[in-house]
C-alpha cells in the first residue's frame, strides 16, 4: 500500500473560547497545519472534516466542513463531512488515509473541531447523548444506574465502567485520582491545554461527585477547540518538514447487548492496529488514550497491552506512564486536562504524537520518542463504545 | 488503480412511510443490497452511511450508521458516517471507492437514508436550510428574493436559478412544466416511486406556486426512503451477480460569493468525471440528474454537455431524454416523482443506473444501456451548490 505521512499539524488553544466561532476555530487550526507543512491552499486535494455536535447544538448540519473551508480560504477544495461521536476526527483521518492510499488524492487536510461553550451545560450534556442510540437511552440509563435521570449520561456510563474495573482490579479511589493528578501535571506543561494547574490527590478526591466514584476533576470538561493534520503521500515528498509515518489507523465499531464479544472494542481495534503496523505494545514510546473520565486510562493500559490484567494501578504507581517514565501516556494532559472538544479530540491526540515524534514538545518532550499510539473511542452502544480508532505513528528515526 | 464494481443494490419504496423508522428503512435497503450481491453480513468490511438531517430532525446525530447497522444485523462492521447535504450518500460512495481502491477493504456497503415525514412541514423546510451556511441565510434570502422570509429557502434558490436560465435560454413556463410531465411518466413505471401518475402540462402549470415560476408539481416532495449499494474490488470476484463497474466518482465543493468560478460546480465536477472515465457525454446511454426542482434538469443537460448552451428546451422537446429517446434522463422519475429523501438520493440514483445497466428495469428499461451517469448536487453556498458528485458506471458490455 502507498505510504502516507503526516507533514503538518495545527491546533488551537483548548478551553472556553466564548468569542470564537466553530468555523473560526477550524480555520485557525487548518491554516496552521498547512503552513506547518510548508504548503499552500492550492496544494490541498481534499478536506475531511470531523465534527460531532454542531447539527444539534447550532443547527449547522450537512456542510460544516464547507463553511469552515470558506473561512480558511479553502473554498473549492472538495469536502467530506465525517461524524463518529468522540471518534469523529480520527475517523476522518481513516478516510483521508484511504483517500491517499487509493491514489485518488496526494494531499489531504483533516480537521476536527467542536464548539461546546456558550450554551447551558444541560443542553450540551443532552446533546452528547446523541452519541448513543437515543431510543435506548432510557433503558440503558436504568440498567446502569437504577434511576431514570442522570446529570450526564456519559459520565454515568464511565462511572459504571470504573466500578466494574475496581471490582476486577482492586483499584482504589486514590488510584483513580492519581490518573488525574498525573495528567494535570502533564497539562501544566502544555500551552494549549484547557487546565494548566497540577492537582493534588486530595483536591481530586474532594471535588464534587458527578457520578460515584467520579469527581468533576476526573471528568473531561466542556471545551471549544480545533486541531488539524496534513496527510501526504510519501512518494510526493515531504515538503521539507519532518514527516511522521502513519503505520496503522484501525477503525472498529461496537456491538450492543448480549451479542458483544468478550474482548472489548478498544482491544479488538488495538490488535488490528498492532498487526497492521507490525509493532507491539513493547515498542511504544508515547501513548495517547481516550480518558473521557480519568479511570478509563487505567482500563486502556490493559486493553492496549501496556500491562497485564489488573495491573493498571501498579503501572501508574510505578511512574512508567508519567513524563520521564518508560512509556508516557497523555503527555499533553489527556482529555481531562487538555480539554475534550468532542470532534477535535481525535486530531488533537495525533497532533500531540506528531509533536512528540518530531522532538518539538518542549517541556513535555518524551525523550527519544520514535513510535506513538493514539486510542480514540466514541459513543456508546452498551457495553461497547460505538466507534474506536487506534492509530500508530512512527517518527523519522523509527 | 484497483477496479471497483457495484455488485448489489437495494432500495425501499419512497414516499410517506409514517410507520417506518429511519433505522428500519436503512436496514431494509442494506439487507436487500447484501442479498442481491449474493453475500452475507460477514462479507462486509465497512459500512459508509449517508444521512443529512437526522441530527436536527430527531436528535440522533453522531452514530446514525451504527444504529442502522445494529438494526440490520451488521453490528461490529466498522462504520463511517458521512454528511454532505443532498450529496451525502454519493459522497459516501466516494469514500467507499477510496476505501477499496486503497486496499484497506475489499467489500464496502454504502447506505443512504432519510426520514422526513411525521413532522410539521415547516420544521422540515427549516431543517433543510442547514444545507446552507446558516449565518448567511438571511443575507442570501434577501439577495435572491428581496424579502426576509420564504416558504422554502431551497425552492427560492431553485426559482432564482430557473429565472436566470429562462433569461439566457428563452425557456418558457411550458418547457419547465414539460420536464415534470416527462419525469412523471417515467415515475409511473417505477414501483418504488413516491408518485406514480403521469401528469399533464396543464396540471403542472396550474398547481400552486411555491416560488415563481416553480409550482408544487415541479418541486421534489418531502419523502422517506433508503437505498444501498455493495461495492467490491473486481479482483475479489463478483459473487456470481452482474457487476457494474465504477468508471469515475468525482467529488467537488462549491465556492461562495464573488470568487466563484464562471463555470458552475456541476460542470467542473462532470468534466473531472469524464476525464477519469475516459468517456464523453456522447457515450452516455442513461443519465440521472439532481432535479430537486424540475427546471434544473434543463440546466443539467447543458452542464453535462448533453446539448449546447441554451439548447435544453430543444433537447427535451425532441424526446431524446424521454424513455425511448437517445439518452433517457431520470428514467425512475427523478427527484420530483421518485421522491427526494435527502440522504438517500445519491444512492437511489446509482441503484437506478445499476438496474438499467443490468437490463433489469422492466417497463422503464433503457434498451441496450451500457454507460450511465449520475449527477448529485447538494447544499448551497451561493452561487455554487455546496457539494456535487458525478459518477459514471459501465455495464458488462461496455
Amino acid at each position: 500500500m502507498r505510504e502516507v505521512d503526516i507533514v503538518g499539524v495545527g491546533i488551537t488553544p483548548f478551553g472556553k473560547r466564548r468569542d470564537t466561532s466553530l468555523r473560526s476555530l477550524a480555520a485557525d487550526a487548518m491554516t496552521a497545519a498547512i503552513a506547518d507543512a510548508g504548503l499552500v491552499a492550492g496544494d490541498i486535494g481534499l478536506l475531511v472534516s470531523g465534527n460531532a455536535m454542531a447539527g444539534v447544538l447550532t443547527g449547522q448540519e450537512m456542510i460544516r466542513g464547507q463553511v469552515a473551508a470558506t473561512e480558511a480560504g479553502l473554498a473549492a477544495v472538495p469536502v467530506l463531512n465525517v461524524e463518529n461521536a468522540c471518534t469523529s476526527s480520527s475517523s476522518a483521518v481513516h478516510v483521508a488515509l484511504a483517500a491517499i492510499r487509493s491514489g485518488m488524492y496526494d494531499t489531504v487536510l483533516v480537521c476536527g473541531a467542536e464548539k461546546m461553550t456558550g450554551l447551558p451545560t444541560q443542553t450540551v450534556l443532552d446533546a452528547m447523548t446523541s452519541g448513543a442510540d437515543i431510543e435506548r437511552i432510557p433503558e440503558v440509563t436504568r440498567e446502569l444506574t437504577g434511576t431514570d435521570k442522570v446529570e450526564s449520561f456519559f459520565m454515568a456510563v464511565y462511572a459504571e465502567m470504573t466500578r466494574a474495573y475496581q471490582e476486577r482490579s482492586g483499584a482504589t479511589p486514590e488510584d483513580l485520582a492519581d490518573v488525574a493528578v498525573k495528567n494535570s501535571a502533564h497539562g501544566a506543561l502544555n500551552p494549549n491545554a484547557q487546565y494548566r494547574r497540577a492537582l493534588s490527590r486530595d483536591e481530586v478526591l474532594a471535588a464534587r461527585l458527578v457520578a460515584p466514584p467520579l469527581t468533576t476533576l476526573m471528568c473531561s470538561p466542556i471545551a471549544d477547540g480545533a486541531a488539524a493534520l496534513v496527510l501526504r503521500a510519501a512518494d510526493r515528498g515531504n515538503s521539507g518538514r519532518a514527516p511522521v509515518r502513519i503505520r496503522a489507523c484501525a477503525l472498529g465499531s461496537g456491538v450492543p447487548g448480549a451479542g458483544a464479544p468478550a474482548i472489548p472494542l478498544e482491544r479488538r481495534t488495538a490488535e488490528a492496529a498492532y498487526a497492521e503496523a507490525g509493532v507491539g505494545p513493547e515498542d511504544l514510546d508515547v501513548v495517547e488514550v481516550h480518558d473521557a473520565a480519568s479511570p478509563n486510562e487505567l482500563i486502556m493500559y490493559e486493553e492496549l497491552g501496556l500491562c497485564g490484567a489488573g495491573e493498571g494501578p501498579k503501572l501508574l504507581a510505578s511512574g512508567a506512564t508519567s513524563l520521564g517514565g518508560r512509556v508516557p501516556v497523555n503527555p499533553d494532559g489527556g482529555l481531562v486536562s487538555r480539554g475534550h472538544p468532542v470532534g477535535a479530540t481525535g486530531c488533537a491526540q495525533l497532533v500531540e504524537l506528531v509533536t512528540q515524534l518530531r522532538g518539538r514538545a518542549g517541556e513535555r518532550q518524551v525523550s527519544g520518542a520514535r513510535i506513538g499510539l493514539a486510542e480514540n473511542a466514541g459513543g456508546y452502544l452498551h457495553p461497547d463504545p460505538a466507534a474506536c480508532t487506534v492509530t500508530i505513528l512512527a517518527g523519522a528515526g523509527a
